[in-house]
């Protein structure tokens, strides 16, 4: 499913193609995040444009909204929404543990309640997968138990034995899955921050042989050197010839960590959303487009940026658009942030094919941070 | 300043081209909203390639924020905003009438208190030109008195005549401008509801040499019937080969109405205004697509639309992105309803050609009212 074209020298880095229904995707990528079955506040045919191939829809929200007699009618989420490339649909269990009330984990699967209008609900592995072979997902990831960091190790062990189980149900069901559908399943890793059981966690989604795997239940608030620790730790035993992702990375030092792990595939809602509130990458670091000190600065978000935004749009007309509450400001912020997120890459994967990821990822970070 | 290509045989509809300081604009024309320097929800580029070469800002809330000292900076309007067609700035006399608190009306102009910040500020003929100018506006409009409906003769007939004086005042500063500055000023006609001081306020106004005429004071509550009346009882004494401007008409029945009575320019922020609230035109009339009956419509807005949300999206998928609350529904409504009426006065304008408007007019309105 993932062809390697390179990898680094020094690091686990891989540059590599990964083969999917709605055409090939070049890794490492970042998706951006499609909650609803859109990219809040821009068009698909600008991420288009940008080059993106992949983005992440959630299983949660669509399954509740528009909900699955729309997405049937419509013959699945490319059509319903007009994304002609590759959906990554999430399993809706980090969701349902985040967001929804009076969940009840059983055996059989997890009841919950929606955070929309309190209807009731059961999610399963079977079910779960079934969802999203209606949504026509590229990629369809496992119904997961997510926890919170601190826990005791007993809590921990006993949510990894319910996640393998229900992986194990989960691509028992994609196997049935009807012939027409070609979407792959991704497994997902858990354990919490306990290092035997990431290893064991690891272990047991191997064994099954699943199209991908990703590892679950990292930057959930913990220090980044803790994050860094249990990554290179998880990572070293997935197997090498699967595409492997982390869930709800997308800063640009959490992210070059992920690809010098060996990382391909990484979503997360930061772009897009401190994009709204007028935060926007450079190659110096974050600023904050509402600050005074933009008010009478007439170039661009980052001078070395080629987005349409920045060869057209000032900083300081961009801060009067968030003064005056215009939904123009975080479009274009929005545009940028994930224009800026797909160079990144580029520029990775370039870095990797030349062998000098190292280095690339050094002088990056370095001007990165001390910019700040 | 106008060039008539057509008249139309039955009605005073024409067909013109408009020469302005940022290019040629064909007439008849609506010019969509951007009060803030940004036509809400949808970026220059979309407007441009619709074909619109004109778009209306607003100078008492650009005066307002960002402000003179950032507007001065930046060079003016065009080069704040990237949009590089032309601009018609409003006086601003309108929205200090409808917006800010504490206003005084006095010979010399008028005090107000931002409705941001209750700071106060003083604007008179000569300083809201003055402002235009620094804008570089393409077509700038005089001061003038505002009156809302139900006020006595006496009333209007002051308000009239310190318009009249206003608009000498204006004119004479314009013609002081800066050579450089090659933007039109526009004179407004008022006189309220009264049809003896539509005429003297017509002939006052007229006496100035001003490059354009607008009728302002119309299309504020009144009955379509009192509307019609009194906007071809003012129309009758404006020179014909002047443009013609009515201010704040902005759907399509009142748009041709306008038409008909010789008027080249309308603006209005209800095209854009009630899209943010999920409303489409069609060519059978208007509809809200929030409603429940779209929940599994996959067609598009309008089947005989060719603007690229109706070629792409559903009003299915539209109704879901407004249940959610994502940016992308006024996005999308946005472009439509703008592209819609677009299209409208490009095929008012082939008609006035053809020598067909009266007919193109009965048979758009027959089907348009009958959709409803």
């Amino acid at each position: 499913m993932i062809d390697i074209l390179a990898r680094d020298k020094f690091t686990d880095a891989r540059r590599g193609i990964l083969e999917l229904p709605h055409g090939k995707v070049e890794t490492p990528t970042f998706m951006p995040v499609g909650t609803n079955g859109t990219v809040k506040a821009i068009l698909f045919r600008a991420l288009e444009n940008m080059g993106y191939r992949l983005i992440l829809g959630n299983t949660y929200h669509l399954y509740l909204r528009p909900g699955m007699e729309v997405l049937k009618g419509a013959g699945g989420l490319h059509q319903f929404t007009g994304w002609n490339h590759n959906f990554l649909t999430d399993s809706g269990g980090f969701q349902v543990f985040s967001l929804s009330q009076l969940r009840k984990i059983t055996p059989e699967g997890v009841k919950f309640q929606s955070h929309i209008d309190g209807s009731r609900h059961l999610f399963t592995p079977e079910s779960v997968s079934e969802v999203q072979e209606f949504f026509r997902s590229d990629i369809q990831m496992v119904l997961d138990v997510c926890t919170p960091p601190g826990i005791e190790h007993k809590e921990a062990e006993e949510a990894l034995k319910i996640t393998t189980d229900w992986a194990k149900r989960a691509y028992t069901r994609w196997t049935q899955r009807d012939p027409s559908y070609e979407g792959k399943i991704f497994g997902i890793v858990q354990g919490n921050f306990y290092k035997d059981l990431r290893k064991r966690s690891a272990e047991e989604i191997c064994s099954i042989d699943f199209p991908g795997i990703a590892i679950g239940g990292l930057s959930v608030g913990e220090e980044k050197e803790v994050f860094k620790e249990y990554l290179f730790h998880t990572a070293q035993y997935l197997p090498d010839e699967k595409p492997r992702y982390v869930m709800g990375i997308g800063t640009p030092d959490y992210m070059l960590e992920a690809v010098e792990a060996g990382i391909d595939i990484f979503d997360c809602v930061y772009p897009t959303r401190v994009a709204r509130n007028s935060s926007v990458f450079t190659n110096e670091g974050m600023i904050a487009l509402k600050n005074e000190r933009f008010k009478t600065d007439y170039g661009p978000i980052d001078e070395t940026c080629d987005c349409p935004v920045c060869r057209q749009f000032s900083r300081s007309y961009i801060r009067h658009l968030f003064k005056t509450k215009e939904i123009l400001g975080p479009m274009l912020t929005t545009e940028h942030n994930l224009h800026f997120m797909y160079k990144l890459m580029e520029q990775t994967r370039e870095a990797i094919s030349l062998g000098a990821f190292k280095k690339f990822k050094a002088d990056f970070l370095d001007r990165y941070y001390r910019g700040k």
